[in-house]
Formats: structure tokens, C-alpha cells, sequence
């Protein structure tokens, strides 16, 4: 167990811890969660606030951690960015509406024990890692953990959720093949956080990662080198594919889901260009999860989806709704990995 | 008293419980007054989250189950519907903007206690019972207690604070008369769930109930086919008149307040018409709550009222700053009401 | 020490309290400080509620008010102006849209323990003195305190947690030169709260107040007066000059500020007239608190501002970023002053 390192961490990217500390919270997540069920209280935030700052609206994000910080005895402090002066970077000022970055971080430092952000899309024009670049810079200036609720290149929090819902379910995760899939939605505006996250942490741990997508929805070669790299030092192996079909066979685990393509967005094209994406997209509306895709996996292969999910698009309702779908103790599972995350690292 | 019945029930209207089970619920929110008067501490929720999901603006309501949880240890999550993916019924999804019922209820349950619910007019298109089967459709795939904090068919907590000023008021509520009767007020978009909920909580106690209203403004016959035969089980009796002078005659308590005419919302009609029912309401401005009309009623009768109220139409200042108005007694058992109801269902 | 005084006691300016009740709650704020800083627990307002009403926008305030409220074991319930019924006072209502003050006030009276306020400019058209009448009435229907989180005359919060600073910065501030000045800055919405309240607190204390605008910038001359009263009778000095450069000339702290002019405002014009204004602000862009004016200064002059501030206007970055500024200080200070403030009050 890794515990005195983590203490004042910032939690961006699951991708600057080691897997002992990955594995410290893993395991705290599931003492926590067995706590809770048992009626036994946990006050290891007692007074504490979070501070939750959403460029995005959210519903399991937000009260995954206020109920969290609500378990561990803290408060979390939502914070609608349209109610407070937008932060932001030198350069970009307008007087009376917008406050540099700098200057929220070291108040909001001051004042509470830890900063979440969520941000990507619309609110950085969707230029792919500016999401990122600005939890960056309140991370630079905050003296509290700056924690990731999703940027435009990571969902950490999710990532840690989604391993802990497969270790309940199979103990060793290690050798099994998880399938991180696009699939169609009519709605392009979704973040690619969510795919390089579940790669970036299933690299830790010895799967059999197989990465499938129609040409055009290739993801950042920084992050698939990374995940290369962790597969090569930790075991299990990385495969790409253009066939949703080839990719699904003999499955344990699937993750159909839509994301963006980063060839029509900034910095790749001088701006968004979501004429071309959607003829792309229209290109690709077979990459749906539904029952005869799931009879190429094997018969318990488990369904997963971060939510929400768009039904009858990337997904049936026979497949979400069935007997293998885990999608639901994801979800649960977020609120026990961020409780664990935030007792090792504001406490 | 009726205490293990009522733990994990959802609250949508007081029609559902047994009259043991209400006075146990009345007789906890008298005891917990008392105790927070007193100083007392009673932490019956710690660390326990409620949800309160708005579709319609509030005051009282909020912050009494606000205030609530947090007397009670635990923590209300305030969730403004425009910040939250909508909730939606299934064939009615619009990717990425809305998501299912059965998705949000069945997240919210893994993570907190208890789902408290506001939702009637413009959210439902005024089609009258769309905001209840709403909650219904929540407390379906819920597994924690739906709180219903206005629908537009019942207002259950409203009911239970009111009748917790009439027992502090009175002790025994049996043999007084009460007139539930409609007021003019120039806005027209309220729900009609006051009078409902009134004359279901008196229907249990023994109160002989009179309901005023012009013609026009009936209620639902189902809901007083309920309060009917309540009244032939528990005792007390009911009447309905188109006369208010006649109904505030030798009153114990009035509780005149404005609500729209059935006739002019769906199902009754294809869509609203609030032209239609303008005039209806025109025709009836004289239906005001003022001194004269006090005088026909006992000297010492309670004027109440849910609030907030329209002065000088519902009611004359007089009346409501007068020595007999008991408003601000509802507004504040409100909260004791709502304590209760939480610490039995939600522990 | 008075401690029983404040009790209950409304804290709308600190013009209303003696120089030992200040005293008092400065020195509990220290204390405070101190013990957070040892992770030393005072749960001194257990399972209570403040109400956070906000007309304005808030960062600082907002936070520092939940974080305090949290971390003394209370609640601070966050109430956004556009989700309540705008409270209005007698003889402004709107059917169904506002609701009088007085019923406001008494329903939250009966379910929490304060009633926390900001209003300023827009809400209240810019006439200078309506925030503070719209707290004064509050006030007198309120039977909890009422605390002035800024209104349009005083920011007594402010206030508190500047003199905090000072104190921490020098122990004694008797015989100190402080600068209240006027600051140019493109945007003239602001309030004039903060000078009259750096000025008043400031006159309790034997310092001396010295206090520069250009012409047309005068404050309000009855806050003056009480100013000149207290310096009269607790010692040090009061000078107004249109020179900033005399006025920064040997000064033991700056605290160089934009606000509008009062004469273009209500009620000396019939209504806000910010074109005339602009002219006054273009006449006068040359007033910036820059390096070569904190040279006028002692060495170790103090640098002031209560953020958040319009870098490259107000202030220049060498200044506001440099080592003799204490913008953090008093922003974390707020939380630490009001936290006295609350346990004082609302106990």
C-alpha cells in the first residue's frame, strides 16, 4: 500500500500514479463502500469543504460527491460557473466578469479543503485539451487537491469507478478482455475523456485491452502510447481495430460509447467543424450494442456505460437492461472510489 | 402507533396511510418541536442524503426540508431541474438533453436516502395527474422513499403541517368545522393540491369539512369519493356549496385560497385555455377572504394559508396579520411536519 | 470583552457597535484562525442554518460563508435570488411572482438561525440607499440576526476581516496611515460599500484615515460624519485630498479602489445616468495604483484590495503580485471574521 503519498495530491489523470497507489484507493473504495452498507460511519473529512465548479451540468458527478463528502462528515459546495465570476487565464480578463485563475485558486485554497472541476466542450469552444490546460493552471495556483469530475482528455474518478465495479465482479481483472468500443449517437457533443480513461486504467492492471472504432474516431496518440507503455511494464496486451465485430469476440467486458472525432476539432482544424463530423458519424450508425453483438462476446460478458447513455442509439434497452449490464454499480461505484480519492488526498 | 410500516414508504399523499400511521407521524413532529425548542439534539439522519429534485421555484418548501436535514445530521442535495439532465419517460428521450426516469431514480437510490419531488404546471403542460404519475414513475424504480413536495394532485406535507397547527391550536380536531374554499387571485397557475390534501388529512380526524367553491371549481371526484369515505369510517361529515358566506357560517377554521378550474385543463380539454377560464375567474373576484366574511364565521376561527398568498385578492391584510391567522404556524410546522416524515420513512 | 450584547444582534454595519464589541469579535477570529489551523474542532453552531440570499453574484462571500457555516458544524443554505419568490416590500407585490419581505422574513425566522444578505446596483436600480432600506426591513420582521454580506452603503464584513489583516500584520494598528482611494477601472458598476466601511471600522481604531478621489467622487457625507465622530472620540485622524499622490506620500497601507460617483445616481438624478458618469471615469483613468506610486509609500506600505479586482486598471499585476500585498490574506480572512461574527450572533 502507497497511503503517505498521496496526501496533497492533485487526481487529473490516473496516468501520474503508480499502481500501488491506484490500488491503495481501489482498496479503501471497497472497505468504504462495505462500511456504508454495514451502518458504519466513516467521518474522515469531518467539516471539510470540496468545492464542486461545473462548466457542465452533471446529476451522477455532482451528487456522487456531495453525498460522499456528506458520508465522510464534509460538505461539498456546488458551484453553477454562471453564479460565480468566470474564471480566467491572464490575457483573457474582461473587468467585473471574468477573475484570473490564479486568483480564484489561491481563495478558494484559503478557504476550503479540495477543488473539483469539470469542464470540456462548449466552455473551452472544443478545442481539444483546453479543458484540461485550465485544471492545469488552477492545479499550478491551488495549495488544496485539485480533483478531475472530467475534462475534455480525462475522467478519472470514472475510471476508478468502472475498475472497481470489474474487480467486485471478477476479483483478479488480470487476463480478461475488455472491449473500449465507439458506438453512434445522433448527439456528437460528448468528450473522449471517458475511452482513453477506462484504457489508461485497465493498462495498470494485466487486461487484454481492444481498442475499436470507425476510421476517423482514432484517439490521442499521446494517451494510447501511454497505455502501450503501462501494458508493456504491468502485462496484458493492446490491440486496435476498425471492426466493432472482430472486437466483441470472446469479450469480458464491452464499453460501446460515443465520442467526438478529433479530426474536425481544434487544434487539428482551425475550429469546430461539426458539419463534416456528422457525415461521419451518419457513415457509422450500425456501431450499436445490441443483442447480436453481444452473442459474439462471451455469454457473461459484462455491459458497461459511464451514463447517461443514449438508448436505441449506442445502445437497446435489451442490452442495458439485461442481465450482464453493470451499468448501475458503475454509477453507485463512482460515489466509493471518490470518497476514497478525496480521504487519501484531503485529508 | 404505527412506526415499522412506515419505514421505506414513499409519501405521495396522505390517502395511502392508515389513520395510526398519521398520527404517528403527527405525534413525532410534535416531540421534535418540542426538542428543538428545547435545545435538544436529535441526529436521526447522520450523514444521510435526501434529493430535492425542482420543477417549480420555491421557498418554504426548500429550505424547511433544508433546515430539516440538517437538524436531522444529515444533508439535502438541492437540485434545480435546469442544471440535471431531465428526467424523462421512456419514449420521450432526447439524446444527451434528457434521461430516463427509471435511470435517474435508480442512480440517485444507490448513492442517497431519500428523493423529494416538486412537479406540477408548466413542467407537465398543465395536463392535471401528469405531475403525479411522474412521481409515480420515480417511486416505481426508486429504492430509497419519494417525497412528495407538491405534485399537482396532492401536497401531503402542506396537509400534515396544517393539521399539526390545528391539534397545537385545538388539541382534539374532532367535531370542528372547517371550510376548505377557492379565492379569486389573478394568477391563475397554481396547483390544486391544497384543497385536496386539506380535506384528505381532515377526512381522518372526525372534522366536519365544507367545501366552497363557485361553480366551476369542483375538484377531482375521485380524490372526494376518498375524502367521502373517510369521513363515513372516521366520523365528521362533508359537504359541498357554491356559497361562501354560507360556508364560513360558525367556522372553526377557513382556508380560502385560489385554484384553477378543472374544466379548462387536459384531460378535460385538448390543451389549456387560460382565455376560457380567465373569464370564469373574472366573474368571481367577489370571492374574497376579508372582515366581513370573518364575521360570519366564530369569533375566534383560524384563518390559514399554504403561502405564499396573494394579498388583496385572496385575502385582506387585515385578515392575515390579524390576531386569528395562523400562516406562519403552517409555514413553520412545515419543517417539523417534514422531520417526521423523513426520520420514519427515510431511517 | 461584550460578548452577551451580540447575541442576536443584527450586524448590517459596524457603525452600529462599540469599539469593545468589534474588539470582541476580532479577537475570537483570531482565535478561530488559530485553532482550524491546529485541526482543533469548535462546533459552536450544531445542526443550525444561515439563509444565503444573493441578488449579486459572489465568489468570496458565498464561500466564505458556506466553508465557515460548515466548519462550525451549521449549514449555509445557498439561495439564489432567481429561484425564490423575489421578496418585495408592501405595496410592490405581483400576484404569484413576489412575496412581501415580512413574510419572507418570518417563515425563515421560524426554520433557520440567520438571514444573510447582498444587494446592491441592478436589484435595486442603482438608487443609492434601497439595498440597505431592503435590509433594514428584513430586519425588522427577522427574529434571527440579520448579517450584510454588502449592500449598497455598508460591507461590514469586509470590514471586520481588513482590520483582521492589519492587526495580523502590525498588532497595534493606533498611529498607522491608511490610504482609502479611488481607482480607475471601465467598469463603474460597483458598490461604495467598501470605502465607507475600510473608513469606518478604520475609526474605531486611532489610525489615520486618510481618503483621496477626484472631484465627484465624495462618498456619502452622513457615513463621513460618523467617521469624523469616532476619530474624534477614539483618536488618530481624518483628511480627504483629490491628490492620490499627497494622499499615498508615507502611508502604512493603500487601499486604492474603484466605486461610481453618487452624483450620478439616485436620488440626487432621477435615474442612473452612467453616460455623464463614463465622462468623470475617462477624466480620471490616470488613477492606478502602479509601482511608481507605491515608491510615495513607506517600504513595507500595505497593499489592499477585497477582490476581486481589475488587473491593469485598478492596480497593476507588479503591485497586486507583489510582496507587500495582502489581498489573500484578506480574503481567507473573511471566512475567519464572519465565522466570529456567526458564533457571536446566531448562538
Amino acid at each position: 500500500m502507497k497511503t503517505k503519498s498521496l496526501r496533497g495530491r492533485d487526481f487529473i489523470t490516473v496516468l501520474e500514479f503508480s499502481k500501488e497507489e491506484l490500488d491503495t484507493i481501489l482498496r479503501l473504495a471497497e472497505q468504504l463502500k462495505l462500511e456504508k452498507a454495514a451502518g458504519k460511519r466513516h467521518p474522515l473529512l469531518v467539516e471539510k469543504t470540496l468545492f464542486l465548479l461545473f462548466y457542465n451540468r452533471s446529476l451522477r458527478t455532482r451528487n456522487s460527491f456531495e453525498c460522499g463528502m456528506t458520508q465522510l462528515g464534509g460538505h461539498a459546495n456546488y458551484l453553477d460557473s454562471e453564479k460565480v465570476y468566470t474564471p480566467a487565464v491572464a490575457g483573457e480578463e474582461v473587468a467585473f466578469v471574468t477573475e484570473r485563475v490564479a486568483d480564484v485558486a489561491r481563495v478558494l485554497s484559503s478557504m476550503g479543503d479540495g477543488i473539483a472541476i469539470r469542464i470540456f466542450g462548449d466552455p473551452v469552444g472544443w478545442y481539444y485539451g483546453r479543458g484540461n490546460e485550465y485544471l492545469r493552471e488552477f492545479a499550478r495556483w491551488a495549495t488544496v487537491p485539485v480533483i478531475n469530475m472530467e475534462d475534455d482528455m480525462y475522467h478519472p474518478c470514472q475510471a476508478m469507478a468502472d475498475m472497481l465495479t470489474l474487480r467486485e465482479k471478477w476479483g483478479d481483472v488480470a487476463g480478461r478482455k475488455i472491449v473500449v468500443s465507439w458506438a453512434y449517437s445522433p448527439s456528437m457533443k460528448k468528450p473522449v475523456s471517458v475511452p482513453h480513461s477506462m484504457m489508461a486504467i485497465a493498462s495498470y492492471f494485466g487486461m487484454h485491452i481492444v481498442f475499436a472504432r470507425p476510421k476517423g474516431f482514432e484517439l490521442d496518440p499521446a494517451i494510447i502510447e501511454k497505455v502501450k507503455a503501462n501494458v508493456a511494464k504491468h502485462g496484458g496486451s493492446f490491440e486496435e481495430t476498425d471492426s466493432m465485430e472482430e472486437a466483441f469476440r470472446d469479450a469480458d467486458a464491452v464499453y460501446p460509447k460515443c465520442w467526438p472525432s478529433l479530426e474536425y476539432l481544434p487544434p487539428r482544424v482551425p475550429k469546430p467543424d461539426f458539419e463534416s463530423m456528422k457525415k461521419l458519424f451518419d457513415a457509422n450508425r450500425h456501431w450499436i450494442c445490441d443483442e447480436r453483438m453481444m452473442k459474439l462476446a462471451k455469454p457473461d460478458c459484462l455491459y458497461m456505460h459511464c451514463l447517461p447513455c443514449d438508448r436505441g442509439f449506442e445502445v437497446t434497452d435489451a442490452v442495458i437492461d439485461g442481465p450482464n449490464s453493470v451499468v448501475f454499480d458503475q454509477a453507485e461505484n463512482r460515489m466509493h472510489a471518490q470518497k476514497a480519492i478525496m480521504a487519501l488526498t484531503m485529508r
